[in-house]
């Protein structure tokens, strides 16, 4: 068990930091006490687009894990970085459940934020798992999909990102062990699927993902079908915006990470999502069950 | 004056339609009455990362521009696409103030469903501004600047899609008479600077703005100077995320865009924020000024 180290020699330069997007200013790096007081017990960090399928995990695993309340001493929950107005952060027992909004950028920030949060507040081996909605491809609406090799839009097992100008690749890989255990929370009898896949995180959801439905396509149906049947021989089970970022910089730091995915439809089937309201929570439901047995699992170990 | 054409041909062959992240059905996509009804009269489109923030426009624009209440009736703001808990919409006038979140992935799938959302309600020749905040190079914070051409962090003027798993490059620049039209709503007598210049989009606030203060950094103080040299050098005069596929978009579709952005920090000094909440409201309210007058030249036209 040990603090989370990053890979960044100037912050051991600072005395004090300011995590823009939460709004949370540390006064003190080196021994922030009202951080490891608020924070020092955190062990997994969930992470998922919307605050309002935060919260509901949120609430998922208070009402399933026995967690205590999530901050306020009445049973409700406060998003702890409200005044940030960007990202929504929910705790419940030594859990963080956080939006991160949409695509790669979004959630990058996010990631370098909570990052440095748990530095600072000390955590003890965190793991961070995005809990996830995505586009499947050859698989049924309501999988749940465990990423293994996350992909860019060119295909490529890498994440490529313009550091001073010039490319920088990393491997974007999530640990295979946590993947399997993560595996092994699904039951023989659940009514859905838990799989083990690839992953495609594209740039844009119309364009990026070959829908035909965008503002702006220039390819036809045949051309999309190529496609999705190139990805399927990497076995590249969705489309979402995020796990090729994600992968990479956690592995590049060597923290523990996984991705959890719903899927909202089978893209083989056509564009546009048709899940009912009801429908929707019930596959997001899937997720949260499979994440809420994993942390159950890693708490007992 | 005339309807929005987008470049999909795709979309005729479709008679219903569903904007999946403002969630909005489109009932009928030839006539939809009561989507013309609701948003036929929309001249601008603006859009700022933050709800918050674009709820603080609408109010600025009701109170300066002398424009109806925001659809509730008694004077209130209704966020028009709460229920698809992604992104924020108020209508003040012919104003849409949208929020688009953090960076390209984020922005791109609300241009695309505005964009639709425009054609199907037969708006005439809208314009999109986006009202942004950045980081400057070589300016003072609080200056407001106008994007002409947009950056990727390669340091190249075009916006690089990878479609289908090829990389397509579109030209990344906004209209030059919309930027001097901007340019000239300035006053001599403002207590801020406006100018014109062009934008780098990272994909990275941290690593891709060559910050020394993220989870990871593995270049030196040095090296970030001299990439902050190299884009001087290129009259880049800010940083944000999201110019170059807005800018790239809007061209490749032929729709009326610009970009305003304020600055909250000269990079040459810093890497972190450090105006305050009052500050920062002073600035943010720079840019809404010259967009408000802009909005009143064009309606006087």
């Amino acid at each position: 068990m040990a603090a989370t180290k990053l890979k960044n020699p100037h912050l051991d330069q600072m005395t004090t930091d300011y995590l823009y997007h939460l709004n949370i200013a540390i006064g003190d790096t080196k021994n922030s006490k009202s951080l490891q007081k608020q924070f020092g017990d955190v062990k997994f960090i969930c992470m998922g687009g919307t605050g309002q399928r935060m919260l509901m995990l949120a609430k998922y695993l208070r009402d399933n894990l026995q967690f205590q309340d999530g901050g306020s001493g009445n049973g409700d929950f406060i998003n702890l970085t409200e005044s940030g107005h960007r990202y929504a952060v929910y705790k419940i027992g030594p859990v963080l459940c956080c939006s991160h909004g949409v695509g790669i950028s979004s959630m990058s920030i996010l990631l370098h934020e909570l990052l440095k949060l748990v530095k600072y507040a000390k955590c003890k081996d965190p793991i961070f798992v995005r809990v996830g909605s995505s586009g499947g491809i050859g698989v049924n609406a309501g999988t749940v999909i465990i990423t293994k090799d996350a992909y860019n839009g060119h295909l490529r097992n890498q994440y490529e990102l313009a550091i001073l100008g010039r490319t920088v690749s990393r491997p974007a890989k999530f640990d295979e062990t946590i993947c399997k255990e993560i595996l092994s929370c699904a039951n023989k009898d659940d009514n859905f699927e838990t799989i083990i896949g690839n992953t495609l995180s594209a740039e844009c959801f119309y364009e990026g993902q070959a829908r035909l439905d965008g503002a702006s396509c220039e390819y036809r149906n045949e051309d999309k079908l190529k496609f999705l049947e190139e990805c399927r021989v990497k076995d590249i089970k969705n489309f979402e915006m995020e796990a090729v970022m994600f992968s990479a910089l956690m592995h590049h730091l060597d923290v523990k990470a996984a991705e959890v995915c719903i899927t909202f439809l089978d893209r083989l089937e056509g564009d546009q999502i048709k899940v009912t309201k009801q429908q929707k929570e019930e596959f997001e439901k899937r997720a949260f069950i499979i994440v809420g047995r994993y942390i159950q699992y890693k708490l007992k170990q």
